[in-house]
């Protein structure tokens, strides 16, 4: 193996994939990237066995080969490096010897055919899904997924095709028990989605950064199989294994019933929750609804600090009501609703509670769900 | 106490000073601020009893008096608010109420008389210094005190009256044992400073903060007695502890027959450390820098990385020497230094060695010291 590149060129793939590489790992192979050179283009691939990332950058190829050395190594040397070429060129002993400008590097390797290999994709099944929608969608969903470890199959976001009518639309869905954010919209068929698969929170999250820093792009090109999620976008691969479980069943906790429906303007609605939330107790986070005819005051209690409580005016007719939710679900269920109006609909102190946005098209749909507390 | 004080103008004050609060404290008034009323301005005050601050703010006052509430707490709240005028009035019950638009707050207190008092100044001892000259030696020297607790006396910067002749300047020094910076800067006289005081690394810190946030002023006042540091500095007062210790007799470790003399340009000395110091090891940083007539080459060895050499012009006609030293003490010196040329000075393998600027007018004088080490 050997080949030139330019220092920007390595340092932005090192950049977009060396944080994929396993640091607490106890199979070493694992903190370490595969370096490819064939066809004369460069491939770097990184893995911790559930997020995978194959970059494809512009090189010089001279000779063709591969090799592995750590992730993080490799990344520290070429950001300090002068934006000059860089000549890398493979040793007898599995390392490699990285030249640029007076500096020499002897970087420690492993053998490279000992790195895990990421599954193999079928080219005709990927189809595209615009990545404004993609990003969209992750972002007003991934939030609510859980972080319990002991609750794997709420870790992640269902990814499913919803059909409405003759409508179809994709659909994603996350929940961690307490609250549940669900978002439609239609674009495009992706393959793999009929029974709906659970993406895990960390490959979205890394799906996320990556889509951020490809902003040439418009499309992604995705598709699913029984095990993996396949992701490609401008000379990257990303693979993220499923959550293999049992999604909930969702559909029956959307609330039906909740006949008192309040419409209040986002950002003040928002500004208050942060304000009185910095009162509520750090631990359960929770702060009081109280609703009457045509007004909403918010309140919190804090053992050791004190207590706040603000007014805010909604527009509301229906009886009074006091309601506890935790504060934080709240900002962020509103965090996900991109309308300036905003519509919680309620049914009693003990019921769920629901947000969603004012302006509803027949095209999207989006929901977030707030489990109640007593306050 | 009563008063309306300007959100903005509130938070200001409490942005200043609220860090400074102690937060893991057995004591809980320590966690706290005091609040008071006088003379038509409103003053808020947080200590350590090591570091203590007091902030003059504008503020509409109705009613004189003084209140102690949790810092970080009333900090948060008054972030959240709106840009609108704040209510604050005192409870009997040592409480404070805060109204800001629609928002209450009640906030919970403790008896202001408990609040620790900063010692007192004595108005006719201030002496006023520049702003950017004192800034100057606190960045030049602060980076190479001590951090370990059990070296009490050099967890600080010596500041001491220098002579030179007819001439006097001021001069701090700061040292962990390994590496010593040292500054001289003509500029006024500075009160109780003829024996040398320590000030803490932790109080200069947040001087250093203070300074940065009060860009209007160019002057600050301070004097020093036995056992305070006190600055003064457009409506803020900062009080810091002494250290009471010896500093070390660091005249002696100042290498006076370093004949090898090495002329470097900083900014490429300082790109080759970066650079081969990846290569360092973790524990020891250790890089080796090898002497010969007219050039320097700079190498290091990592255990489970590999290597990195580099070469690097520098000025040298001296006979061939390799020295190991601490690969960020060297970055770290560099830093310190504002000259473009960068003189390091030495002696043999086992002696200290000494970087300077490269241009020394008669009035200003800098060195920094490092330990060599085996490498």
């Amino acid at each position: 193996m050997n080949f030139d590149i330019d220092k920007k060129e390595f340092l932005k793939g090192l950049g977009l994939i060396q944080s994929l590489a396993g640091r607490k790992t106890t199979l070493p192979i694992l903190s370490h990237l595969l370096i490819q050179c064939a066809n004369g283009l460069l491939y770097l691939t990184a893995t911790d066995l559930e997020t995978g990332m194959c970059e494809k950058l512009n090189a010089d190829v001279h000779e063709e080969g591969k090799a592995s050395v750590s992730a993080k190594k490799i990344y520290e040397i070429v950001r300090e490096l002068q934006e000059e070429t860089i000549h890398v060129q493979k040793r007898e002993n599995q390392w490699i010897t990285l030249r640029c400008g007076r500096s020499i590097f002897n970087v420690a390797g492993l053998d490279p055919d000992e790195f895990p290999s990421l599954p193999t994709y079928q080219e005709e099944r990927f189809s595209k899904v615009s990545i404004l929608l993609l990003r969209e969608m992750i972002e007003k969903t991934v939030f609510a997924a859980s972080n319990e470890e002991s609750r794997y199959h709420l870790n992640g976001v269902f990814f499913v095709k919803n059909r409405k009518g003759e409508k179809e639309s994709l659909r994603m869905v996350a929940t961690d028990g307490h609250r549940l954010s669900l978002i439609d919209r239609e674009g495009g068929m992706v393959g793999g989605i009929e029974k709906g698969v659970i993406i895990p929170k960390k490959g979205l999250l890394e799906l996320r950064k990556a889509i951020s820093e490809k902003t040439g792009e418009a499309e992604i090109e995705l598709y699913f199989d029984q095990t993996h999620g396949f992701f490609r976008i401008g000379g990257s691969l990303m693979v993220i294994r499923l959550i293999d479980g049992e999604f909930p069943e969702y559909e029956q906790v959307i609330p039906k019933e909740n006949d008192k429906r309040v419409v209040m303007e986002k950002e003040k609605i928002y500004g208050s929750l942060r304000r009185v939330s910095t009162m509520a107790s750090e631990r359960v986070e929770g702060v009081k609804l109280s609703l009457k005819t045509g007004g909403l005051e918010i309140s919190a209690y804090h053992q050791d600090f004190g207590d706040a409580k603000e007014e805010v005016e909604v527009v509301y007719d229906g009886p009074p009501l006091d309601i506890g939710f935790n504060a934080r679900y709240l900002i962020e269920a509103l965090n996900a609703i991109g309308t300036e109006e905003v519509i919680m609909e309620l049914k009693d102190e003990g019921s769920p509670g629901l947000i969603r946005p004012a302006a509803l098209t027949e095209a999207s749909d989006q929901c977030c769900i707030i489990m109640p507390m007593r306050i």
